[in-house]
C-alpha cells in the first residue's frame, strides 16, 4: 500500500485537492493519501520547495511526493519524475522538488510524456489533476518509473538560500520562509549534534565550500530589521513570554521568533528580509 | 472499501469534521475518507453545489459523497440519499447536491427518514454528524438505499447558472465562483473537445434549448467590469505575467483569470458580477 | 488498524502536520489517522481542550488521540499518554487533554519518558514529532501503555468554566469557544434529554455542587453585550434569517448565534465576554 504525498498550492476551498485525491483512487484505490500542505501561497515555488524539504524526510522509505505549485502549467515546462534511493518526486520542472532532493541520492529523472499514463482529456490549467495525479497512482500501483516517461539528464534548481561570510566574523543570510506561529526562518542550517564549545552551539552546515568551519554559540549575537538578539537558546522556554529570541528549529535552520507571540509581526518582517549573525 | 467523500462549510478549526469522521469509522471502520473541501462559505449552497460538481466526477464508481451545507438544519427540509448510475449522493434538499447530479443518471432519490440509521441522539443543530454521517456510513457497509429512507419523486434544484443569448452575438452570464487564486469562473460551460475553427474555439454546451449553436473562437472578446479582454487563450502560460486573460478552466467553464495575479482583486469583482461575451 | 486522532495548533500550511504522519506511518503503516483541527490558535490551550472534548467521544472505542497545544515545548513541562476505559489521551501536561477526560474513567497517567519510543533525535521545538506521534504509533502497534513510560499520580487539569448561580434566578457565565460561523458557545451545560417543563427546557448539567438543580426553559432571558435575548430555541430554523437566538448546540452547551448570520461579529464578542441567564 504505497504512500503518496501531496504539496500543493491549490488550497482547500475548491475541491481541486479532493479532484486529485479522486482521480489517484481510481488508479490505485489501495494508496494512503497524505497531505503535506496545500497552503503554499499561490505560486510560491520557494515556499513549497521549503515546505516538501521539511516535512519528506520523515516519511517511510517508498513514499511518492507529489508537489504542485505550478505558475507555468500549460507552457512548455517539463513534468518531471525522479527517482532517489529512499522515494518518488514528482511535479513541474521549476524547482519546486529541487531543495527536497538535495540530500537525496537521484537515480533516475523522467520526464513525465507518456500520455497512457495520464487522464484521457488533459486541461491546460490543471496537471496536478490530469498528469501529475495519475502518474503518481501507476507508480503507486508499481508501474516502473521508466514507463511513465523519457530519462533526462538534468533539471532545473532554485539557487539555494546558502548564507555567505564576511571572512571576519559575520555570516549574512535572509528570511527564507515564515510560518503560522509567525517564526522567522533563515537560510543558515546547522547541524545540531555538532557541537563546538557550550551547549547551544552547533556547526553551520551550508556555507560555501570556501569558508572556513564555523560554529553559532550562545555568544552570538543575530540582526534583523535594526534589532540586535543577544539571546540564542534551546527552546522557545528559555525566555519569557513575549520576548525575542533565536534558535535552531526543528528542521536544522537558525529561527527567530517571540514566545508566546508573531516574531513576523514584532519586527514587520518578510520573506527575503536581512539576517546578519555575528559569530563572536 | 467504499470511498466517502465529505463537501461542508464546516471548516477544519472546531473539530465539526473530526466528529463526523469519527461517526463514520464507528459504523464502517474500512471507510476510505476523502475531503472535497470544508471550506464553502458559511450558508453559501451554491458554492457547495459548485464545488460538488467540478469534484465528484473525477471519484471511482460507487462513492457516497456527502454535501452538508445546510442553513435549514433543524426546519422540515428533508435529509436526501441519491442513487445515480455511478455514486449516492447525500445532503440536505436544498440544492446543494442538484448541479452535480445535472449529469448523472438519477436512479432513486430517498427522503432518508429511518432514525435507525441516525445516532441515537439526534441534535437540531448538526445533522452532519447525527443524521448525513451515520446514515452514509451504513451506505458504506452495504445497507440497501431503500432501507435507510422513503422514495421521493422529486428534490429541491438550484436554478442553473446558464447564459443567455441576445440574439445579435453577445452572450450574458456572470460569475458564479471564485476560487482561492482569484479566478473568477464564470456561468458559460463550453466543450473543448468541439472544435469550431481555430485552436482555442468550442461549443457553448449551456445554453437554453431556443438559441441557437454558438462557438467561443479566440477572436471573441470577454467584458467584465468595465474592462475588455482581447486575449482568450489556452492556458495562463500563454500571456505575460499580470495580464488580464480568458480561457476555458479545468471545470470547462470560461474562467476569467490574471496571470500569477488574482483576477478578483484586480477587477473587484464578486460572485453574481455580470460577464458578457461578444462572439465575434 | 488503531485510529490515531490529531488535534494541534500547526496549521496546515507549513508540513508541520505532514512530518507528524510521516512518522507515525513509518512506525505503524496501518494506522487510520484522522485530523480533529490543525486550526487550534496558536498556543489556545483552552480552545484545543475544547475541540478535543467536543469530537473525541465519537470516535470509536480503541481510539488513540493526540493533541499538541505546547506553548511550553523545551520546558520541564511533562509528556503524558492516559489511559481511559475508551481510549488512550497523548499530550503535553499543561491540561489540554483535561476538558476531554472529565466524561472518562481514567484508568492510568503515564509519563512518557523512554526516549526508546522516541524519533532518534529530538528537537526542542517540535515534540509533536518528535515524541507524541511516535510514541502514539508504537500504541497504535500496540505496545502496552507502561512501556512507553512511568505511572504518576496526577495531571495538570484547566479550571472548568463552570456557571455560578447567583441564589435568586441568575446564572452567571462566560464565551468560551467562538466557532466558524460566529456562534457563542457558553460554559452553560446542559442535558437536553432531562425536560422540565417545556420543549426547549433542560437542565444544568455543570453547576457547583452546592446549588440547586435548575431548569433552563424558553421563558429564560440571556444577557450578554448588553443585549438581552428572549427566544431560547430549538435550531437555527426557528428564527427569521439575520435574528439573534440561544440554543442547546450540539456538544450540550447553551449557545448564542445570529441565523445565518455571525454572533461574534453582530455582538462584538470574545472569549471570556460575561454572559448572564435570568432563569424566568
Amino acid at each position: 500500500m504505497a504512500i503518496v504525498t501531496l504539496t500543493t498550492d491549490f488550497g482547500l476551498a475548491d475541491g481541486y485537492v479532493g479532484a486529485m485525491k479522486g482521480v489517484i483512487l481510481n488508479i490505485a484505490p489501495d494508496a494512503t493519501l497524505v497531505d503535506i500542505s496545500h497552503e503554499i501561497m499561490p505560486q510560491d515555488v520557494r515556499g513549497g520547495a521549503f515546505v516538501l524539504k521539511s516535512a519528506s524526510p520523515y516519511f517511510p522509505p517508498g513514499a511518492i511526493h507529489v508537489a504542485v505549485v505550478d505558475p507555468g502549467v500549460g507552457s512548455k515546462r517539463r513534468a518531471l519524475a525522479v527517482q532517489t534511493e529512499r522515494a518518488i518526486f514528482i511535479g513541474p520542472d521549476n524547482g519546486v522538488l529541487s531543495w527536497a532532493l538535495e540530500r537525496e541520492t537521484v537515480q533516475a529523472i523522467i520526464h513525465v510524456d507518456r500520455p497512457d499514463y495520464w487522464l484521457g482529456e488533459v486541461s491546460h490549467t490543471f496537471h496536478g489533476r490530469d498528469i501529475f495525479a495519475p502518474v503518481a497512482a501507476h507508480l503507486a500501483r508499481g508501474v516502473p518509473i521508466h514507463h511513465v516517461g523519457t530519462p533526462v539528464g538534468d533539471m532545473l534548481s532554485l539557487p539555494l538560500p546558502h548564507p555567505s561570510y564576511d571572512g571576519s566574523g559575520t555570516l549574512h543570510s535572509e528570511v527564507i520562509y515564515i510560518d503560522r506561529f509567525g517564526n522567522l526562518i533563515t537560510g543558515i542550517e546547522l547541524d545540531p549534534t555538532a557541537v563546538c564549545g557550550d551547549s547551544v552551539s552547533c556547526r553551520v552546515v551550508n556555507l560555501p565550500a570556501d569558508a572556513p568551519d564555523l560554529c553559532l554559540t550562545s555568544q552570538a549575537r543575530v540582526e534583523i530589521a535594526g534589532r540586535l538578539i543577544h539571546t540564542i537558546v534551546r527552546s522557545y522556554a528559555d525566555v519569557a513570554s513575549g520576548n525575542l529570541l533565536a534558535l535552531v528549529d526543528s528542521s536544522g535552520h537558525l529561527e527567530i521568533a517571540v514566545r508566546n507571540g508573531n516574531a513576523a509581526t514584532a519586527l514587520k518582517a518578510h520573506v527575503g528580509a536581512p539576517v546578519r549573525v555575528i559569530l563572536q
